[in-house]
């Protein structure tokens, strides 16, 4: 039988997909699909300059200068602004000779999809490798927090494992996406030596994802040819404006932190009311596992509520924020 | 002895380094060391959901159908948008094998500097070969008209040239980034078959760099690799609103057109009334040859008038549009 829902198994957002597939009208929906920050940062005026003018090398030293600060990257690493953390998870794989790659997962399946095209052999992993074991894959990917299960790794032994990596002549590519609210385990602090990647994904915290907008923070191994590669004026002007004026802003970052971790546990609140496990998440999404799960996101979908199911794990729905308690208040009838 | 004006022989509007050179304020600065249209299409009121969401299928697709429309692509051709032409450009080189390239020039230097990175080698052609000339580069790059010195190629010559480089597995990129201004040498409406691939560039003649925006016009062959390499979400959400409204506008473009032939006309007055020799160019700039070009790219500079000198060819000097009588005359004082 063929699935009615797959489009929606593969990544969150697709809200036209969910218009398409049931008639209900875009402005009725509350989409919970994805982990982007429901408040998002107030985009500012933008400068007429930023639309007309080719971007210049200000523009974007203002905007690694903000990430710098606000990521607390380490003096001796590199930023690497890009049009989108997708745009640096399509170049990477094209920066080293073909190889076999280890992804801890399940995780966000464009990591797999960008090495595997390149022509790398592709491996689950259930857990990062030691530092220095045998058979360990030339490349590591982890994302830290994960999505959707929110495990976190420890990053000391992550920095561990990054060394192991560039004795080698590996890398460990560090996929900090939702790490904005997880601070703790940011390895940016310590970042610079061979072999270790960062990906930072201003988009998700800052709720602004139509930016497109993503770091690399590396030391200049990966950092240059990963540069050269984007080529010049990779980022658009109006992205390094409103993301300058965003990441330089740490008064909302803190209290927007404080505002997410408040909605999530009121979101944990109604979930325990509708008697559902949750099983991981972060202050940006939670993940839910019930033997029902499809029948759950059918009957959301059929509210106008828009959940994320998994292709590789059918038992499990992630839930974003709802922004105010009018869509939680909706969420609670929905499940009830 | 060091030449103090380097920085500005690569590309045009680094106006930055104008301001750090001379001290002279950014605002009092006329550029016109870009070939970008003064006059831009007014960016409509953006829609929050392109700051915040992910872009959709769907705002993709509105943009890809404006751009058919504008551009005049046969049915059979793919249009793959991407975040600037530039991306593209990086992109080419990497989804062929190790080959020759032969790049008719002198011409926009970053053709070169990518297919060199990934490996091949560049060669550089005085013309187009003949279609199944012997000893033809697996790949030649046209750009038509020709970006600085506005030589225009014979569309059926390349298009005879596509079929013979298709023959052989090659393939022919045609840059059309200044073919607003010249629609007649446009391939777009003939686009499709194997081994072309057209690029188009809306930031010039719509008078927005900023936006990052540029189109691959390719058949199959190559438009599905280059979007598979390009990945989801490749352009912003605001690029794809802004793109698809000034694609759309077909009045505006066509009065557009009009507008920059009449102040193409109006600048040439200028130049031939200050002696110097126009030897090429489009609506969009002129190129001059002058054997103290470096002493007037100075004396302009000195003025506040940015200009584009080049490193390969002292002699030359490009010069956009001045946006206005005022701007025009400021031109024409600068160089009494």
């Amino acid at each position: 039988m063929s699935d009615p829902f797959s489009v929606f198994r593969h990544h969150g957002g697709n809200l036209s997909a969910a218009v398409a597939a049931t008639g209900r009208p875009r402005a009725e929906w509350l989409d919970l699909s994805t982990g982007i920050n429901p408040r998002p940062y107030p985009v500012p005026p933008i400068p007429a300059n930023a639309w007309t003018r080719l971007p210049e090398a200000a523009e974007d030293a203002a905007l690694v200068a903000a990430a710098r600060a606000a990521y607390g990257v380490a003096q001796g690493a590199t930023v690497v602004p890009a049009p989108g953390t997708q745009a640096l998870i399509q170049w990477l794989p094209l920066l080293r000779p073909r190889g076999r790659v280890g992804i801890v997962g399940p995780t966000y399946g464009e990591h797999a999809t960008a090495w595997a095209r390149a022509g790398h052999a592709v491996e689950d992993l259930s857990r990062p490798p030691a530092p220095d074991e045998a058979g360990a894959p030339d490349v590591v990917v982890v994302v830290n927090p994960n999505n959707p299960d929110g495990r976190r790794h420890d990053p000391d032994a992550l920095l561990a494992l990054a060394e192991g990596q560039a004795r080698r002549g590996g890398w460990l590519v560090v996929d900090e996406a939702f790490a904005d609210v997880a601070p703790d385990v940011s390895l940016c602090g310590r970042a610079g030596g061979p072999g270790l990647v960062i990906l930072r994904s201003p988009g998700k915290f800052y709720g602004l994802a139509g930016l497109r907008l993503g770091f690399a923070v590396a030391g200049e191994d990966v950092a240059a040819p990963l540069a050269a590669n984007l080529g010049p004026w990779a980022v658009a002007g109006p992205a390094l404006a409103v993301g300058a004026a965003a990441l330089a802003d740490l008064a909302w970052r803190d209290a927007t932190r404080a505002w997410l971790a408040e909605r999530r546990r009121a979101l944990d609140g109604v979930l325990a009311a509708a008697g559902l496990t949750i099983v991981g998440g972060t202050d940006l999404f939670r993940l839910i596992e019930a033997p029902d799960a499809a029948a759950r996101f059918e009957r959301l979908a059929r509210a106008g509520i828009l959940a994320r199911p998994f292709a590789y794990a059918p038992r499990w729905l992630r839930l974003g924020l709802p922004a105010d308690d009018a869509g939680l208040a909706r969420l609670a009838e929905a499940m009830a």
